[in-house]
């Protein structure tokens, strides 16, 4: 990898096995002598989760949309600026569970009209797409079932069932082929090891 | 006033007699017949107010420019949406004790490179411009020795002295003839009653 680091991100629906395959992706990057930071969105910086804690608490209905949108910007900011930047430039890996393809796909699927508000937004204040998207595809049912096991769903998104996530699969399919120079799609059907050994290979033709 | 409301604003420096001249006019434009609310920023609705307390409390430092400008144009976009577009929408008047002019002047002055993202993030997620603002001008020593001794400063701008309180009006003041179609500069050195009647006539001639 180059003296400017590398910028991971790694999306799919809840369930997807992201928390496990970002975890394993740094240990194996770490034995092949890298430094390697894993973090997450919304959140990931002090003040990120501040901002993740104030849009996640309370009323779903408390901010619209748009007020929303700015508010994960905000977060999104201060994660880039606090941690993600600082590592690139310090030549280290970046692993970020979640990245701007999630924004993205959530508003693409709650309100479609506002995808070029998002898109406007992050060209204005975040312009830093990962080198690499790993998306890991998986059928809703397994994945909401996997997710609902592990208790792993997001306070906000508990209630979505599986109508929900079979549109958010399409929404994060629909990215892949938007952004293909970036996004590698991963089998997230197959045997946890399998998934780690296809997501590692990715990786390294990426990054030499 | 036309069914659909007006909104005015109030800018100037700290000691300007903002807050008396708000609530002044509120008495008169009642008396006159009209419903009025009186409103503030940063802050001005639930949400906002929360917003508010993140970006003003703690280390001044915990947030960059740019994330402090987000973090304010989104608690602008939920005051606009709960406060201030309902109440023009059901004809009132808005009386609003600073707007995005705020922001304009401080970052401007702070971080002079960042007013065209200031502008742009304004277009793309609020779009509004009070139909009136007014701009109570006044000597900086003056303004500043009246905000001290009412000890009614800003948590983060308490270490402000009269420079920067002459850069401010300077500010303002080039704002005023920028955006002249709208602003009204009010003399703030003289005595309260004749602001006050300066800023109603100012008012009463906009909204016949």
């Amino acid at each position: 990898m180059s003296a400017k680091g590398f910028f991971i991100s790694f999306e799919g629906i809840d369930g997807s096995g992201k928390s496990t395959q970002t975890k394993l992706l740094k240990q194996a990057l770490e034995t092949a002598g890298h430094d390697v930071i894993l973090t997450r969105e919304p959140g990931g910086s002090p003040g990120a989760e501040e901002i993740r804690a104030l849009v996640l608490q309370g009323d779903p209905d408390r901010w619209s949309a748009q007020t929303e949108i700015l508010l994960f910007t905000a977060a999104r900011r201060d994660h880039l600026e606090r941690t993600i930047q600082p590592a690139l430039d310090a030549g280290k890996v970046v692993i970020c569970d979640r990245f701007a393809d999630s924004t993205r796909m959530y508003q693409g699927l709650s309100r479609g009209d506002l995808r070029a508000t998002v898109d406007k937004l992050h060209d204005l204040m975040i312009g830093v797409e990962p080198d690499l998207t790993l998306l890991i595809d998986m059928d809703p049912a397994e994945g909401l079932s996997r997710a609902l096991s592990r208790n792993t769903v997001e306070e906000r998104f508990e209630d979505f069932g599986e109508d929900l996530q079979a549109a958010m699969r399409k929404g994060f399919l629909s990215l892949a082929q938007e952004f293909s120079d970036r996004f590698v799609v991963i089998d997230g059907a197959q045997p946890v090891a399998l998934v780690a050994q296809d997501i590692l290979a990715a990786t390294q033709k990426r990054t030499g």
